[in-house]
């Protein structure tokens, strides 16, 4: 499996992904799930990956290429991230229906992407599902996940906003992914990180997080600790006035 | 969707369950998923399902009606948990089978059985799949889950172990119920709690927390403020000596 997420909030984007993919208990394996792409002062954005490793590769290496061709619809002249997202979803569609249009979900791929095309528009995120639509973030659900999403979600769904700041919103990123990992085997790291500054279009600052990277391991324990220390504080269970005998207690025999 | 899970620590058994179920959007309803059973002073035990509705009524009705026309084979005279969990698992596919055999997935359903019968061993539990095989806790893993597990799983990873005592993990529980129900909608109260201690072969406590309750509104408050608390405290991102570059920086074109 795969879990990667990305935060927008006012002052730019956190991406972060894991890097373990896996096809069997046999073949665990670490490969890159995030994408930058960009032409500094006109546009940035990364695209983050999970899903079927064939397709997904398959979809970067048409992104790659349309590029290079300088096709009429590549990333580097998409009018929006909106139009980004349109042009990966056509991609993945096409690649899934490619390899078995009877059993296209075994090969499916969903997709994140995120950036700034020009000053006029504010940075964005979408979605892109397997069958090519997309969603956006909204401003009362500032990050769009993929994959195993589920274990990260409520730390993400209490702390941020589209105030939260860069750093803290990257902090958030790592402690659900520290959730995630701690929770699902699946998921592992190498942790890689990319943060895009709104109004910046430089290429985002870029950080990966080894297995044995002394951050990882601090943010594991510190969170660990302080999830335990949170815990320990909650108010005793109260019972109300009266247990009560269960409801099914009829279907005892005595 | 439900999420239900059991507990099992050396003090006895915490089960717990939400009570929404629905089939479609417009048909959201409140229905009990945790059934009592016991005979006092000889065997005591839980039952809490997930799945389709349809399904686990009809096991429950059909575990009821075994008892009432004593056939031979009924839980009230099982010789061990497990052989409850075979006998749950029979009915399971049975009537999953029943309904369509084409596609039977459709009518799933998932069990949690715990409880103790007799001084001679000590209380288990058992998750029982829709297939009729079934699971049992572990001394590192001591709960199951069934139904939306993902969310709730972060915070029992952390915090239980078989020697937490009865309060604690029925605590532990409504937490993970708690960040079920904030990050998903399909989760909701009233939530019901049955506490059984070991060796005491009598009904357990059973509570049920309304919609209203004001200690679920105390514990999802407080909750809320610790967690927010614990992230303040994690200590900030530490990059490592520079920031490196996107690895993909070779594909902008500048």
């Amino acid at each position: 499996m795969t879990y990667c997420l990305a935060i927008k909030v006012n002052e730019g984007i956190v991406f972060c992904s894991d890097s373990r993919t896996n096809a069997g208990v046999d073949q665990v394996s670490t490969y890159s799930k995030l994408y930058s792409f960009g032409i500094p002062g006109e546009r940035q954005f990364s695209i983050l990956n999970s899903g079927n490793l064939a397709t997904t590769q398959a979809v970067i290496a048409k992104v790659k290429s349309d590029i290079e061709k300088k096709e009429k619809l590549n990333i580097m002249n998409a009018s929006s991230i909106r139009a980004l997202a349109d042009y990966l979803g056509q991609l993945n569609r096409q690649e899934i229906e490619k390899q078995s249009p009877d059993d296209a979900s075994k090969y499916d791929a969903t997709f994140i992407v995120g950036g700034q095309i020009g000053l006029e528009h504010e940075p964005k995120i979408f979605l892109v599902y397997p069958e090519g639509n997309h969603i956006s973030s909204s401003h009362d659900t500032p990050f769009l996940q993929i994959g195993e999403s589920k274990y990260g979600k409520p730390i993400l769904d209490r702390v941020l906003s589209r105030e939260t700041d860069l750093m803290t919103a990257a902090s958030a990123a790592l402690v659900s992914m520290d959730s995630t990992m701690r929770s699902n085997l699946s998921v592992g790291p190498p942790l890689e990180v990319s943060i895009y500054h709104t109004n910046s279009l430089e290429p985002g600052k870029y950080f990966k997080f080894d297995e044995d990277s002394e951050y990882l391991r601090i943010v594991k324990k510190e969170w660990d600790n302080r999830l335990r220390e949170a815990f320990k504080q909650m108010p005793p269970i109260v019972w109300g006035a009266s247990w009560d005998q269960s409801p099914d207690e009829q279907t005892s025999v005595s």
